[in-house]
């Protein structure tokens, strides 16, 4: 199962490819970053961030794409150029029927780590780390898309579901079903979105 | 020259189209809204108003498409979602090399009544005699969509650039000018955006 990670931005747009295969193993494939320039008007940037994620999606044919969920409690500068890219990037996969989930930053933290609130460099090392790589993966900040494609490969069975099973989730995963509920009630709460 | 207007949502997205004649007449061409179910996944959502757009904009081919522009600052329970309508009204606009205006709502107001606070049944009232209706467009909400286009017909010159011309407008045209300045300024402190 191929997945794309998507971090959402208006400058700079974070697209990671992996593959996850049998027994939750999971290789890298491709991480780079798709830009636009602040002195571009809006509408010639929104244009660029969709091609380029466009051509991204059609070089891999991913299986799913998980992106990361923006609040409208974030950055008030980046917030709208954020949630704009990440529009974009849901629009380009539903044109294509590919699957999308949307994750939150502490739910990407702590299935990569174990924590919701780590650091992002030990986000970063455990991404090397999990995907076998000799090195940490460049541009440094497309670690963080990723981090959200093995996010949405390591998510436990019936997380976003709730129910009976969770009696038989680790501690860790009751952590990531918690917080995947948190951000659902939240996501109710931000109706019309 | 065909106009077409574009209030932002998810839920309901307002699309008005006008043609602006010469000595600035103007005829009323369409006014409808393209919806979303609040039932569907986001994706999907983004997707029924994408398709919906594009339709009206290739039907309508117009040469010019006004869209209300988001601030942060706006509806916390509804921003993202209309910034990410707004956003792929503006990638419609931008895929087809039709230019983009974004105008806020005190712009459109103060175009149309002369007051960049009026009330929203001021400006229906205005929308519906500028453009020389019997009655008022339906649906009601659509209007908006229809205020943005004549926004952008009445814009006065160099609204936008400043400079010498401002001497030549009237009280009212100043007060516009003002506006888009200070929506521009806004703008500026909107980086990433």
């Amino acid at each position: 199962m191929i997945i794309l990670g998507v971090d959402p931005g208006l400058t700079r747009c974070g697209v990671g490819v992996i593959e996850a295969g049998a027994h939750r193993r999971l290789s890298f494939i491709h991480v780079d970053v798709v830009r636009s320039s602040p002195d571009m008007s809006q509408d010639l940037r929104l244009l660029a961030i969709y091609n380029g994620l466009v051509a991204k999606i059609e070089r891999f044919a991913p299986d799913a794409v998980s992106i990361e969920r923006v609040f409208a409690q974030s950055n008030r500068n980046t917030v709208l150029g954020t949630a704009q890219a990440a529009g974009l990037a849901m629009l380009a996969a539903a044109q294509r029927t590919i699957p999308v989930a949307l994750h939150t930053p502490t739910e990407a933290k702590l299935a990569i780590t174990g924590n919701g609130q780590a650091q992002k460099v030990q986000v970063e090392r455990m991404v090397t780390r999990i995907l076998g790589l000799n090195t940490m993966p460049t541009p440094a900040d497309a670690a963080d898309a990723l981090a959200l494609a093995i996010c949405h490969a390591l998510r436990p069975a019936g997380a976003l579901q709730g129910g009976e099973r969770e009696q038989h989730l680790t501690a860790a995963q009751r952590q990531w079903a918690q917080a995947a509920q948190h951000a659902t009630r939240r996501r109710g709460a931000d109706r019309g979105m």
